[in-house]
């Protein structure tokens, strides 16, 4: 993977260089929540895709870096105003921004980080400046849009597998998409081949969110990073869930909605009881079924791009490690 | 003011018809709101500063529309946010989105309206793409500086001159200006043009938003249409007190402090001791020297610009009936 830590390297100096810059700026009460939420990290996944597709297609990295960039300041912003309307305490265990200084300037430095995440993305050359625009323009509107959809749910009672794919192709799918479509723009690709690019996006980031779903509940605690059966506790519409609540019958459903309902509960007996309930219909085997299909969909929207298969190597590996994380 | 009706009727249709389609598009959680939103109406200045300033450069109102209405876009995405962190009950006599439906709701669908702002903006020609897109961005970026010191200000107690007239220079001046440039680089206008009609439309801004504090305290309610004294009751931080804090000396100053800090008062009588400290500092003629001076220095700038006066003659018009309110 030396060539994912060369383009990883790229990216981490310019986002410091960045934050640097934002740190700085007046007023501090908008751009230093913004540096700060920069700061924090994060695996930086769609930064990489975007330069890594135009790479794949012969592009230059330097002339893909600031739309990548403009990518991750997008996702930030959106990371900002979704700990917000989720009242989340903690981003990447540090406080979140409106935790951290207060709601309103969680809005307003987060609609300033979406303006300079398109000065980022501006930054392109302008032969492929109004397609690259108008992918960014629709994915950002499909992310708010899953967002939405995600928060519909949350106090939904039906919602269907078919309802939940949609609202988490929408929510993280398509901007992984959109990232390797822009790459491949950047790169000059030919539109069939970036259509196939952005398809292979959309189904590994439904596969990437599924794995997490699984993960939550049978994933092992120092792999995963996470204290396991959270989604379990908090009644957190998973594909597992899901699945459970459709193929729940009689005394096993009333048990599910019994769990679900109860407002007083001992986490610990809950995430067992759940758990119990996930296994004796299957639900692991079921989402990893679903999970591989996203998966193996992908690496066939990826087989019909017309170029060499040794091109495609490095992508692979790179979604192989994220999918590693268990299979 | 034929001209200046065609071009609204055009922007009105064009944002009617957005209109429709926002209201028709799901998650409706979403859209709505935006749709919502855009049926209240308002003056719709910024649009037709647009247009203006393109057909003052011989441009074409076709080639303008859509950007004019993305400046409109983006300019109710602003409302939408203000009203939220100010917590603001109406809009233009209507409940306010977050009250209307809740805070996530005004959050996301703004973020939303951003977004088809960006859309709508990007509806140039590829010619100007780029340029107009630079304005659109630094003028987006120092709405929300404008913003942020604009509530910096509301806790702070020593806000200078200077600071207030740059604070209103960013939340609203510069809208108005980077609207005009846009339309001017729509048109192929120079540069150096472009520029002096950005500065007219800087001080003509910061102009109107001084008469907007006089008309507060002097305003006839008739003309005016709100009640007049709400600024004063709400220490709201114009012009007209900072001046009056700057100057008032002894008992007078010991008075306004006292009104200040006031929590339990009756209106009327705040209303009316604030005014007589104004007029014996003469601050009613003080605003409205500064605000002369603005409308001054913006009739320079546009002398400036190297087209004939009679392309210039519906600009100025429509600007004195923006200023004609009182004056």
């Amino acid at each position: 993977m030396k060539n994912i830590s060369r383009i990883q390297n790229r990216i981490n100096s310019e986002l410091e260089k960045l934050t640097v810059l934002m740190g700085n700026q007046p007023p501090a009460e908008l751009y230093e929540p913004i540096a700060y939420t920069l700061s924090l990290g994060g695996k930086r996944i769609r930064p990489l895709l975007v330069i890594m597709a135009a790479e794949m297609f012969g592009g230059d990295m330097e002339e893909a870096i600031y739309p990548a960039i403009g990518i991750e300041v997008f996702h930030n912003f959106t990371l900002v105003h979704d700990d917000l309307m989720d009242n989340s305490p903690l981003r990447r265990n540090q406080p979140t921004v409106h935790r951290k200084w207060n709601k309103n300037i969680a809005i307003l430095s987060a609609d300033a980080m979406m303006v300079k995440a398109y000065e980022l993305v501006c930054k392109t050359g302008s032969s492929h400046l109004r397609e690259v625009l108008a992918v960014f323009n629709s994915t950002a509107l499909q992310v708010c849009e899953g967002q939405q959809l995600d928060m519909n749910y949350e106090t939904s009672l039906q919602v269907s597998i078919d309802q939940y794919i949609r609202m988490i192709n929408l929510k993280t799918a398509v901007l992984l998409a959109g990232s390797l479509k822009i790459g491949a723009l950047l790169a000059g690709a030919n539109p069939e081949d970036a259509k196939c690019l952005y398809a292979f996006g959309e189904n590994m980031g439904i596969a990437f969110q599924l794995q997490d779903d699984i993960l939550d509940v049978y994933g092992e605690k120092e792999k995963f990073g996470k204290e396991p059966g959270r989604d379990i506790v908090a009644n957190k519409k998973t594909y597992l869930l899901l699945k459970a609540i459709e193929l729940a019958q009689a005394e096993v459903s009333e048990e599910l909605t019994k769990w679900i309902a109860a407002s007083q509960f001992d986490e610990q007996k809950k995430v067992k009881a759940i758990i119990e309930i996930y296994d004796s219909l299957c639900i692991r085997q079921l989402a990893e079924q679903e999970m591989m299909k996203y998966y193996r969909q992908g690496l066939g929207s990826l087989e019909k791009i017309s170029i060499g298969p040794e091109k495609k190597q490095d992508l692979i590996a790179f979604v192989q490690t994220l999918m590693h994380r268990v299979y």
